[in-house]
């Protein structure tokens, strides 16, 4: 079971804070030179911003604002959830490392804060959550619902999210009220954790520390997907699946057999190997 | 089959209309003492308004505007729709309570009308579709544009859609020319409503009133979701799915077998049981 | 294997961009007249312009813009790379065609070139490609998250995309870095070209020329979908699929059987028949 | 002394509304026609319209709309009072008149509706007068604020203003509190009718009807300009002005002397006549 | 001569502010009440805030914001001045009190906040002024530029303005860079400080504590308005003014003689007596 | 008598256009390095565009543009206009030195690019008067509109204006239809070159190469203002003024008197000497 968000001592956090700040803005700083076209755009994000929780305030304000929902208002509440809690720092700088390390794609740390949208609604999603905890609730669901508007990522403001995590494509995804994700955790796009009908309480899933969740896949209930677990892309998932193992297809069935499952290695959510399980499962198929 | 928008005796309606924009106010009243912060919101979305008309005309105006759409010209166009026509507003006064009925979610009915994409996109549909049916259908296009930029739900002009609808989460639904939805009905997020291929006429799917359709089916072509029936998450149906049997699987199967299929409760578009299925179907898998 | 963008000779390629913007500007001349509460937006992104690349140019970056990416700053990107560029304007001209040829719900290419979000998203991807063909990455990939933002369709600018393509409805469409497209290709919403990990290279799926990939496919790993081949909604694709055959359900198995799989007509990607297999597929299931 | 607003018999005041509607339909098209660059401008603004009240309503609303002060709510405002009250557009219309055939600069009627800061300065104003006699004196006077932002047009929503009025060029004009304007007046731009200090009370010029004011004029204190009077550009004018006499000068001295002032035409204010004075006056100076 | 900025007691000022915030707070809440349709503003702009300065900073930021400067940076350089520098908070307090008592047509303290453009400019210059003296020049200047598009109100950023200050109407003050106002000083709109020439160095007018200047007056060259000095609407004034007196007329006398010039009360910046000199001056004119 | 626009030969003209684009570009870039928080607005302004042509059609569009007339539509026509006529260029390039070397307040040439009101306003007007030779009259004037709201600088678009102009501070100036202004001419703020009555034809100033127009002055029918003559602030001047003579006061006379006006400098337009009639104007008056 995730169990929140261990933290590392302030002055490491600090620490690697201001080492990825300082990437972030040796790279803009090096597009800007490269391409002038969007230096006016680096600049306004990060250059011009003296510390990483005041650019990404500034650029989810930006971001999510609209014309009902201004982004000075946005600005001024992210500013002051990122400048007094330090959590919500550590845990973007631990996103931002995920992404950087786990996806080929993700050619740099300021790539990533600019346009990955899993990354950005996962930090809009850790001020709601506080501000849900805070029992300021309208203004957690109103958040919540620009998030999904701009984003097209639903992620409940009650859901509780670890650090080290990386949505990666992020569009489609829903994450239902009672979901629980742990640290280390990769998600693919239109992932679903949800419920299961209209009773309210512990509704969704719970997902483990360095579980690795494919593109597509359902998972419905309260359910517990056991640390370091696999779930295959498409896959619909309705019971838990243990530790170390791999749930395919739909419905799921664990790779290796319900009674014998394969162990595979320990943290999926950062080896991020999607399709080992295919000698297994589909080669007899097609 | 769904048959349309059988009209509640308009005084009765006019009541439920005035008692759900009452309770709508007292919310947002509510929440603006409590969290100043989002009281301009709620006082130019809701509380400045006078009917419910004019909140949700206001609202959709300033959602689904862009440069080259003024939200001017669209606070007009729904304001007309919403004030001349009253089954618009007892079709959204029935899916604020299904909503708020069937939601654990739905924390309150202005939760519903300022944050739920599939209640606001149900919305202008219905209003685009009045459109399409006054030949209007380049503008009633346009409209479906903007739904499916701002929302990500695409429900084309011409579907036809009763009432007591819940869209939950709703980003990524895709909804076809001639499809219909009947009333009461429930859909999850990621749902197709789809056709076979290129040949025009009537070629998407009709669902019966009460259905439950779960998070990421996929539904093709002219067939029939019987009244009552359920389908679940991420199943693929291309066939007849009768009433009260639940469908479940990629290709679906129905739950009991195809001969002697179990039925189940009468309105799981009510009751929102999602895995109710799952001692039958999945418990053996994993 | 998909070939690239092989060019018809260039006049007659400007004959028909003629022909089109022709067609493009009549029928919008045509509902200018018929809906004045729409003239204003059609004369902004239609009526106005001179040529189809700068309607074109216009319509995406007021679409795509932001607060800190100008209108304007996308307008010159866009109209200097269509204006400079001949083979961008001829796939456009030849996606249109496929919209309007394939998709039985476009009734116009005026409809196609405002409304469709599949065919704004690939064009403005062409940019994109082309930028990052350049080494302009940074400008390429800030691009590709405005498309992923506003559209829902995430393509990374790295992949190469035939022409005559219909990405219908697309939301949710999620293309990997090394993915190839070919020519004539139709690809429904939810639709994921993925890769398998986080080591780099050539990752990504090759999709032939001619090929239909129905809603909610998930096709998964440097494989080939070979040309003229089908892709039967929501499967989950591991393994290469033959020319001319159907790969259905999760995991994927062959209609027809893995050792003689049926075949089927030659360009699935035009005919869009969606459900043919179903005789053999699910007929018995349900 | 002026004395409010006469209404024409209604049907006339239609009929003549009427007209004028048609005519500036009937520019716009001309215009329109010949310039498909402002097409989409003269679509949105007047020819999508079906009324004047409607087309000045959309105007003004989009033209003093704010990040605060959304259009939607403006626009709601003006055609509220337009649509109620007839002598708001019967003053519009014998606005409209009057700058057409005083001011030989205004080649049209929709030049004026669409261009004239004065016109439209003076018709928002009209509509805040409206609120201020209704008590609604914080939106009265918030309207004040954003007519004297976007035009540089200051008149407190308290003053009277007859009809037939122009106010041409209209820049830096500041009309105060207890002011009162008769009809068929003419005021050219930076003209103050002002107070004397800071005690409360009736402190503000009066203009009698068919006045012509200069421009840069200054005009402070509760004293009366006559009807018919004329105060000539850069006058500062502190006591009454007798009727059809000429005030010139800083400080300003009668035409004709004190005693024995000359007597000119009825109406300087339709006539324009703004130099006739010359030969009296300025002849022997320069 | 004006001697900058005295500062009351820290304690004093900071007592006065919290009584001007509670009563702009009062009045707001009181309007919102009465008025809906402006109550969304009225939160935005004062009831969502903790401090005048906040509130002062929000206004300001969405007032003088474009698309190339956007609301959240104007914002944070506005909040950061006004927090760090009390001096600016007391200013802004003094000139609210100066428009309360003074001008009998401001009926409250938020009327002053929210629509004195006077008031508005004064306070964004005082910000500007700031920029200025840390050799921020290029943001000073851009500012300024701001300013003056959006309120008409050009005031170089060099130019040293004391506090109780009111900018009755604004529209069109120019104040030169060398120019200097002291205390208590009341100057209508169109007043120009304006310099000499071509040659930089001190060259505009030095405005004494407690003057007062009428609408449209123009004061050229480094002169000094002696304090308490009065100088009529229109003037042009070229030369040094002594204290209590009063000069007017285009070229400017002095009222009573150059050689026994009249004396009057000690400070008509605060009495706003613009024409007691009348009988002196031009009632033998007209 | 202004001539018009005598050409300089095209090389040197490009050559002088390149010298002060590189001067800009060098401003901006040691601005963007000094002051990170503007250094996105320079390089969205200057430092991302390859020509002085581009910077200032991107800033215009942008100062310029509302939502009924946008952005993009307003770049391309200033871009248009800017590309194919050079004497435009070399018109910018000869007002951005005249304010450099004639304004001490001008501390740069971006500065006046970016922030003049009246440069923008002039170079805009220009651009007007281009579409009014053409015949494109209610683009023209819709143009004027735009910069009468946005700079409050009325300048009809016929009005003929040479090059080498500093429009000063720039608020309020009105320039009528048939007014015509020479090169090297310099004219404060507010002032006046206007009409005479209602009837059309010829009926404005005419101002000579060379001339200095003091802040508020009013010059008013077809009169000659002589080449190198000076009009003192505030004055109002109804009849010719010869050259290289000064005209003061309201009603204007000449210094020196009628008969026997003193001479002064050659081109006070460049050498901005205002106040230098002092000593014989208004010493004895105050």
């Amino acid at each position: 079971m995730p169990t929140g968000l261990p933290a590392a001592p302030a002055a490491v956090a600090n620490d690697d804070e201001g080492w990825v700040w300082a990437q972030i803005k040796a790279e803009a700083r090096r597009d800007a030179e490269s391409e002038p076209a969007l230096a006016s755009y680096l600049y306004s994000t990060i250059l011009s911003h003296s510390s990483l929780e005041r650019s990404l305030s500034f650029h989810l304000g930006n971001k999510l604002c609209s014309s009902t929902l201004l982004s000075t208002l946005l600005y001024d509440l992210f500013l002051n959830a990122f400048s007094s809690d330090p959590s919500l720092r550590s845990a973007a700088v631990a996103d931002l490392r995920a992404a950087r390390e786990r996806d080929p794609a993700c050619v740099s740390y300021s790539h990533c804060l600019l346009n990955y949208k899993g990354f950005l609604a996962c930090q809009a999603h850790r001020v709601a959550h506080l501000l849900w905890r805070q029992s300021r609730r309208p203004l957690a669901l109103a958040l919540h619902s620009r998030i999904a508007d701009v984003f097209a990522v639903d992620i409940h403001p009650a859901a509780r999210i670890g650090k080290g995590i990386l949505f990666d494509h992020a569009t489609g995804m829903v994450v239902g009220e009672t979901a629980v994700i742990g640290n280390n955790v990769s998600i693919l796009h239109h992932v679903t954790l949800g419920g299961t009908g209209k009773v309210g309480g512990d509704r969704h899933p719970k997902i483990g520390d360095g579980v690795l969740i494919g593109a597509g896949a359902t998972i419905l209930g309260n359910i517990k997907i056991g640390e370091g677990a696999k779930v295959g892309a498409g896959s619909v998932v309705l019971i838990d699946v243990p530790p170390q193992t791999t749930a395919v297809g739909n419905p799921a069935r664990l790779v290796g057999g319900k009674e014998t499952p394969s162990k595979h290695e320990d943290v999926p959510g950062e080896s991020m190997d999607h399709t080992s399980f295919i000698s297994e499962w589909s080669d007899y198929i097609i």
